[in-house]
């Protein structure tokens, strides 16, 4: 059984620990807050059910779940640790280097930061070479989605070992090559966010309508298909190219705050051929009887929800 | 048993016109196009089965469409218009006024245009006041969202009479009190879009690492909540006024080209009043254990349909 440290148990440090114990794994877990505990153990109960449904692996129990007193303790016997402090790059720099102070060698250990570099937060730490971001989303016990990407001072291994350990957990893993401030999906959402943000300041629509306009609009396509692939479905049987080749002018339209990139020939053809790409012999046609099928058992489980 | 003028039959416009024959209507549609009809006929037998698994309306049947020769012809007997033609204004300005010409008098016609604003639109026509926005998502036989907006000259009952007979279709409706480009859900998705755009132009992430962010990470989400509920779950038990007052000054790390709009205590006070009227009593407890159920039931439905 592998032993996983914890350290922070918040919404985020709670939600790994859930995952990692409905993984068959045994946690210990370290948080400095005095009501902690009580609030780490009040969300992995909460989770449960969920991940009960979903499946449990061998020997998963939150009897596996430990409290540690000091961090020396929780990541004694670590095979790996997940760091997931309040969103503070001094306080995170510091507790790196204290985390990597405590903890074997050879263990890598991973920070949830959603969105600081490993380059500005591995500089206090003797050994930063092992230092990753392992970025999840919220609840990390059910989105399967982790960045992972290193800092300047990062080898190439804890990246990779890092991808591997989570894989392990059954995670979708995207192993970036480059250090950019969000990472991708952050990124993605922050600017939904800042431009929904925009039109609540403008009065130009309210917090609901802007909700429901995602969850019965957009949002239904977006487990099936992402941003790009969805709109090489909008180009009709052209696709993509169909696409930036008659709308690319209107992506100069001011449809939202965010100024659009020049599309240049390159920027077309690297989106054309990543789409084709990811189609992966996939016919348009192919795309939207998959999406089609797959709406509507979303629309089913949405509603069955509710009800 | 009602009949829907169709003009304009591509993708959307031949999306719409499944939809209203799914819903038990009579659909005449018209499109110049000289393979149009042929490429109707394919749209509709495709969406059909996905139809017919939702469950069809009473009389529904794929026979109740037919093809007009004329534009005059297409709404001779239309009890509402649904203009679908390429989004090119003066394209639209020419088209919405001729509709107007043939249609008879108090029919609501209505664009499924992608961005333009009425106002700009309806500047051609001779009775302008039943002209409206009613602006779909691809595609228009699944998706429920329709976002209804009218022009400086509409009159408010058109406004009204269009949301009324979407919903009487199934549609879940936004009516909009002001007209911004893009409306509201396009707004989203372009930010979302052209942050996308700007990462594979410099490098920063490709395609699939793009979409995959999305359909195993945030996505998962928005069909439960939007984004702005979403984040009301971000910040644990204190919900979105923990969010902004603690996370508030992360607006204006770099992790989109977007800026972020001042976080004025009126914006914030309104994000929040929103998220506490979204929730409707729903404590952040409660939200968590509906969004969690929710979550699994959407990825099953995606995993048995890849599998």
């Amino acid at each position: 059984m592998k032993t996983v440290a914890c350290v922070g148990a918040g919404v985020i440090g709670g939600g790994w620990v859930a995952h990692f114990l409905a993984r068959g794994m045994r946690v210990v877990a370290w948080d400095p807050a005095p009501d902690a505990e009580e609030k780490l153990r009040r969300l992995v109960d909460a989770a449960w059910p969920a991940l009960t449904e979903l499946g449990l692996a061998d020997h998963a129990s939150k009897d596996n779940l430990s409290i540690a007193k000091t961090l020396a303790e929780a990541t004694a016997d670590a095979e790996f640790v997940q760091e997931s402090a309040p969103e503070k790059l001094e306080l995170k720099q510091k507790l790196l280097a204290d985390i990597d102070d405590v903890t074997p060698p050879h263990v890598v250990i991973a920070s949830s930061t959603s969105g600081y570099g490993m380059t500005e937060m591995q500089v206090a730490a003797k050994n930063p070479d092992r230092l990753v971001v392992g970025h999840p989303f919220n609840p990390p016990y059910l989105i399967p989605l982790v960045e992972v990407v290193g800092g300047k001072l990062t080898r190439r291994s804890a990246v990779e070992q890092a991808a591997d350990f989570y894989r392990g957990t059954g995670k979708t893993v995207i192993v970036m090559e480059r250090e950019v401030p969000g990472f991708i999906a952050n990124r993605l959402q922050e600017a939904m966010w800042r431009e929904a943000l925009h039109m609540v300041a403008n009065g130009e629509a309210t917090v609901e309508q802007i909700d429901l306009s995602i969850t019965d609009g957009p949002g239904l396509r977006w487990p099936v298909h992402g941003p790009l692939l969805t709109f090489h479905l909008a180009g009709g049987e052209g696709g993509m190219a169909h696409m930036l080749d008659h709308f690319g002018p209107s992506l100069k339209s001011p449809w939202t705050r965010l100024d659009a990139p020049e599309l240049t020939k390159h920027l077309r053809d690297s989106v054309v051929q990543g789409c084709l790409a990811e189609a992966d012999g996939r016919s348009i046609e192919d795309l939207v009887e998959q999406r089609d099928r797959a709406i509507i058992a979303i629309q089913r489980a949405v509603r069955d929800n509710h009800a």
